[in-house]
């Protein structure tokens, strides 16, 4: 199959692009929120009126909360190692996927955030994180490479803002929302769901430990029955060779597949009530869909191309099908989750986010469609309705689970 | 003399800063310059769309000016080890002001301008902007301590975007400006002024090397004929007991003060022509200014109390004073100098900001009041027109000292 071929909108879209980037030069402006018109302006916003705020801050950091824009602005960092499907392109060539996720961020949620592209892959990224911590109330990791990535958030999580990494667990949070719909959808029940996810990177990690409680507080996660991972040497097993190489496959391997199949993604297909695509194009067949079991949940989530097209796995007996694309129903999409989650969080001056928040933006996604059906289980993209009860849900969740600060 | 004796507008300043401050939440916020609206605008603007546009900067990182931000976007960069007249109060304290200087930048020249704040003094400098840079067109370093500010910005000038210290070189053309104009009022000859420097940190060594040459290219500058620097031990000379242990006071030992007076500033101003002072309130008394030669040029510019209150420099004889603040006529102050000097080394997209770029500015800034008189040589702080000049200036300067890149 060509790009072409399955891609949206497909050249078009790309000149499209290009033209919008280059009439505007980007995506994003900074603006002032303060009047700046007169020396009193000025006197009251810079020197000599700005002396006490800093003075005031110095006295007591949190104070850059009340007098900066620490409060609503966040970072979003990457060094380019794993950029959309195009791999580690570097931290120039991945600016415009922050911009854009930047402008999600204002648009959907009103927070300000603002691109951090590091130019050398090598950076002691943890160290840099930090130190540009001061102005961000929240730091938003994206589009680095497993299994730097976990080793990157795991490291931040104590530096007393939220820092999440939305490839992982944005996406692990809309495939939970998508999974208790489609439970719903077809009388499936969670607890006793098959899985096959194929892709152990960052999103299949994710979604593998979220969905089997890998490391989750049990009080607030229900696992699934089973989980099959695959990469590209087919079903990760406990006893697969070399598997103790990767820390985080041999997470995988402790924790799934109980039975220690051993074989292809054809093979944990077999039988299996859910299949969960994040990995790369065309990779499923008609046959594979065709051997799980009755009424099978396939969520086809490679982008821009899927593992299967929709209308193919429908015709080869899939009950309900969601990908990452808006051209399709049930578009399983985590501009539905990050908005808010960080919304939730910055309103509830979380210091981190807990699996509780996690968990609750996704029964708020999922709870958002009041009667779920076949072809609709997720909510449009578009309505700015659920990044307000996404929010609402991770902000009482972050107040209830201890983890929020007081707010002035 | 007491803080508020001097200060203007004193604590009700102070009183409406914090609350404007507070009640904005900071000054800076994020803004998106594309629709996004419709599912086909978040094609455009993020996937799939974005995809082709983050292939083609990988292809040939400059066209990140052409599709990114880059080409009109600066960093603030501090570690707040000199934050106005505070000193080190570290990276959270030093927000308001960085937040300050963006909205200037915005407000005066279109720049977008995001603040960068370590949060540790230690910090590797160097590295951790170089690895930020690629989002940005520009690195405005700001209220870094001396030494390190030298060492910093020198390890800087080679990353390919202009970084520029505007503590040492803001603060410096805008003196030249002042300086230029103060001559034409007086009727001195510019090449025969003997002038004092009072304060050897950023500012202070920044002005003596401009107006000395120092390590600038003699054939776009033009020396005075003496200065002397004064620090916190009196006169800098080059037999001064441990000069050497400064690198950049050992400089100014060797390329000034010729007679190699030793001796208190007093000592040092005894018939001088110009008092320029960067250092700390009410050094300067009547006396002193009695000492200086016949129509002496004064300017006073510690912030926000001066070392003689201009009233007082009058009245004991000098001809022209100047000082940093709005309440006072012939206000030096950088913000004539800053924004255009970025405006139009962004619109040469120039690759640093070179020494006759520095001067350019100066004479555009100075050149922008026809007939200078004695309470009339600088220009209104918040007359644009000025940065308009200051810009075309350097963007003309970067253009024929061929640091500019094509642009497209």
């Amino acid at each position: 199959m060509t790009r072409t071929e399955f891609s949206p909108g497909s050249d078009d879209i790309y000149k499209e692009s290009l033209a919008l980037h280059a009439l505007y030069k980007g995506k994003l402006e900074i603006h002032s929120k303060v009047p700046l018109k007169t020396k009193s302006d000025l006197a009251r916003a810079y020197t000599p009126g700005v002396t006490e705020v800093c003075r005031e801050i110095a006295r007591d950091r949190k104070l850059a909360y009340k007098y900066s824009l620490k409060a609503n602005t966040i970072a979003i960092v990457t060094d380019g190692s794993a950029v959309l499907g195009l791999g580690n392109i570097g931290g120039y060539a991945a600016i415009p996927v922050m911009e854009g996720k930047a402008i999600l961020f204002k648009e959907f949620a009103g927070v300000d955030a603002f691109p951090i592209c590091f130019e050398n892959y090598e950076t002691d990224f943890v160290d840099q994180v930090k130190n540009i911590a001061p102005v961000f109330g929240g730091i938003n990791l994206e589009d680095i490479a497993a299994p730097k990535c976990f080793e990157v958030e795991d490291a931040l999580q104590d530096i007393g803002i939220p820092v999440m990494h939305d490839d992982q667990h944005g996406t692990a949070i809309v495939v939970l929302a998508a999974l208790l719909n489609a439970c719903k959808v077809t009388g499936k029940k969670y607890a006793d769901l098959n899985i096959v996810i194929c892709g152990a990177g960052a999103a299949g990690f994710a979604i593998t430990r979220l969905l089997r409680c890998i490391g989750y507080d049990p009080r607030v996660c229900t696992r699934v029955n089973e989980i099959i991972v695959c990469d590209t040497q087919g079903t990760i097993f406990r006893e697969r060779p070399g598997l103790y190489k990767n820390k985080y496959k041999f997470i995988i391997g402790e924790e799934t597949n109980r039975p220690a199949l051993a074989g292809s993604l054809a093979d944990a297909m077999i039988g299996a009530d859910v299949f969960i695509g994040v990995s790369a194009p065309g990779l499923v067949t008609e046959e594979m869909i065709q051997s799980m079991n009755k009424k099978a949940i396939v969520f086809a989530m490679a982008n821009p191309v899927p593992e299967i097209l929709p209308d193919l796995a429908l015709r080869s007996g899939a009950e309900v099908v969601g990908t990452g694309r808006s051209d399709f129903p049930n578009q399983i999409n985590n501009v539905l989750a990050f908005p808010g989650i960080f919304r939730g969080a910055l309103d509830a001056r979380a210091t981190r986010i807990t699996d509780e928040m996690k968990i609750a933006a996704a029964h708020a996604i999922a709870d958002y469609i009041p009667r779920p059906k076949k072809d609709n289980i997720m909510p449009n993209i578009l309505d700015k309705n659920v990044t307000k009860a996404v929010a609402k849900a991770v902000r009482t969740a972050a107040t209830s689970c201890g983890c929020s600060r007081s707010v002035d």
